[in-house]
């Protein structure tokens, strides 16, 4: 399946080409394993931190571990240049040998992520829907199908797509504070979360809990959320960055090979149906997008947010 | 797949045709969206109550919710002619604009409904097999299927189908009396609950308290029910109506049509599942009910069931 | 599918046919159902115990119990001798119609079993690996498609293909000792624990526990798997036997063919998967386990293993 031209471009200029999800098929090679008693393999290519508008990454070279810290105030919102950042980003370490696992966070006080950026969905053009949303299934294929070990540190908020960035780590720490909710609640705004999110969603708090959240498009407060299995843990917000190293680390003592193939083997049947169905979910999302009656909600929720913030 | 013209005979002669599942397909038009801040708009056709034999239905039409009772004595058990009724009821609701969801709950005391009735399976024509199979078939479609929010309010014990009629439901809300207790027991019996009496079950408890539940035929009082997930909050019976109603409210307080499309995401594979398997599901009923081993079985239960009433 | 010619001159030798997942059709004869008021039926076959090197079996006629004991020192690894051994011995009670459940234990202090014996994938013949790997299958499709209860008193520690003979039975009971752990560790030793053992793992306990357990490769400390639902019950070593029993008297109160049937309806997919990829799935295991790292990998381990011991 060909990646959407708009992107393409777009990160072709960033000299990194996109991947569609990396996970290794039963026996294929993936990176170096390291194996439990080997000494871990000299990074090829030396790279610290490197920082886009949006975006601030750091390597610790010594640990193998990444930091990606979402600095696009207000609110994080996952615009098309977001996203085009993340992707790029998160490609750069997934071809960084030296780099086997990846921390997300915020740099944004209260807010993990708000989600998708509305301003990229509410009155442009038909080719513009289609690139924005191509951005939002590549960025789920390369964060669902990493190879690298993947846990999100939740220090605030993150309803809808920033529920589903923290969804598609292998581990969810979040900071325990009642005031910051998660969870896919699209249904709130009138839309319907896509398919895929659902089947992300259902993978981990199961088809009951799901079917029920996302009908009420439910937005769970941390100690809710813990206990539906939204996230993994919760802990005070300044222990938040220690325990997702601690958290990395137990995940890296296992061998590199046989952890992506485990992980690989549950996530590849969810993977595989949307670029099966890549082409025809973003003809639906233009189609659904782009009726009078969800622009109307659209902009009066824009209104709304906007006289919330004046 | 075409109604079977007995059920479809005697529905038509109530001027209702029988409608398959409800839900409509990504993006295609469902009913009206009031949307979060419009008005209610404005009901097609004037409705307050109307009764049959066997189920009573009132429609508050400032609230659009309408309350479907049971009162089919001694124990509400789903008879041909107690289906037919409901899906008469269930069909008129899902066309009246004014009525946005149903609250399914017994007037008979201390039972919900005790499923389906076993004089229509023995000694009775494999034609009878057939009508009585397609008309359970077709609460089924309806209930799992329908576009309006659905709570049970379970007022007594709800074995075999009467739990089914539960699980087809958004949502249970079940009298928190030890006594009452619901399950699918069909094993119990020495019958087997079919395919999509058991997807529904595993889609709200999961697969192992499903396979469990299932081999041993288990009846679970309402405290277990709670804690396995059959149910999802129990209440004292005085404030059964109250807590339904509440909980009614909480979900129409969502515009209809992502909440809509949102449902049929969650139920679609499932309801596919028997309108592609419907004919072969309805053979099978029949050569196994029609075992003189399974004849003898259920004239045995219905001996001992006549023998503790009197 | 026919069964590895090897297997089956092993099995031949022993007068016993292996036979493929015994779950009836929907509908197809099963053994006798007694019913639940019937007497029990005459036992077509006296059989009291029979032992062969590895496996002690006892079976008491009166309640159609069978013990099967494992009394291979010094762990009760998984050899090929052992797996022809358990394929025989569940054979003979799967045809004796006397026997309706069977429960499984170890006669070694400490340990159920230690799971594939790595001694049978270091160092052999292609050939060996296909007989060994079609004898593991084996073993799986008889367990977990067998017709009689089957309930895993652990009696100590159970990892990998140890905890997936725990997985595939009806009912699990741990002794409460939080030094007994369980679990598919495969990862930990860059092994990747083939898809019928996940999928058998994702019934029990769901894909996000799932999900996390396999990549960490963890072992799960008895107090754990209960809470994840690794096992039913904990007891205490001394009322293991009992316990069992008694569980078993509940599961065989369920007139047989129901309790079959219903079995067969919620293992069929998993089953019918692994029968319709078994060569696949063999040549996938061969060609994983003849890599050089991978080799390298077990012989590490078993030297781990070998210093640890002395």
């Amino acid at each position: 399946m060909a990646a959407a031209p708009t992107l393409a471009r777009r990160i072709a200029r960033s000299g990194v080409l996109p991947g569609c999800h990396r996970l290794p098929a039963w026996g294929r090679a993936a990176r170096q394993p390291p194996g439990p008693l080997q000494p871990p393999s000299l990074p090829l290519s030396p790279c610290r931190a490197f920082s886009n508008n949006k975006i601030l990454v750091e390597l610790d070279e010594s640990s193998g571990v990444a930091m990606m810290k979402f600095k696009s105030p207000p609110v994080n919102s996952l615009s098309l240049d977001f996203l085009t950042e993340f992707c790029i980003s998160l490609e750069k370490l997934e071809n960084n040998r030296a780099c086997r696992g990846v921390i997300f966070t915020s740099a944004v006080p209260k807010i993990f992520s708000s989600g998708l950026d509305i301003t990229e969905m509410c009155g442009k053009s038909t080719e513009h829907y289609a690139e924005f949303w191509r951005a939002v299934q590549e960025m789920w294929l390369q964060l669902y199908g990493s190879n690298m070990v993947t846990v999100a540190a939740v220090n605030g908020s993150s309803p809808a797509g920033g529920c589903l960035l923290a969804l598609s780590c292998d581990y969810r720490i979040m900071v325990e504070n009642p005031k910051f909710s998660i969870g896919l609640n699209e249904a709130q705004l009138g839309i319907v979360a896509p398919f895929w999110f659902k089947d992300t969603f259902v993978n981990i708090v199961g088809h009951r809990v799901a079917e029920r959240s996302l009908q009420l498009g439910s937005l769970h407060a941390a100690p809710e959320a813990l206990r539906f299995g939204l996230v993994d843990e919760l802990v005070a917000e300044e222990k938040l960055q220690e325990k997702a190293a601690a958290v990395m680390a137990q995940w890296l003592a296992l061998p590199d090979h046989a952890r992506q193939l485990t992980k690989s083997m549950m996530r590849k049947a969810v993977l595989d149906r949307l670029v099966a169905h890549r082409e025809e979910d973003i003809q639906n999302f233009i189609s659904f997008i782009s009726k009078e009656s969800i622009q109307k909600s659209l902009r009066m929720y824009m209104e709304m947010l906007k006289k919330k913030k004046s």
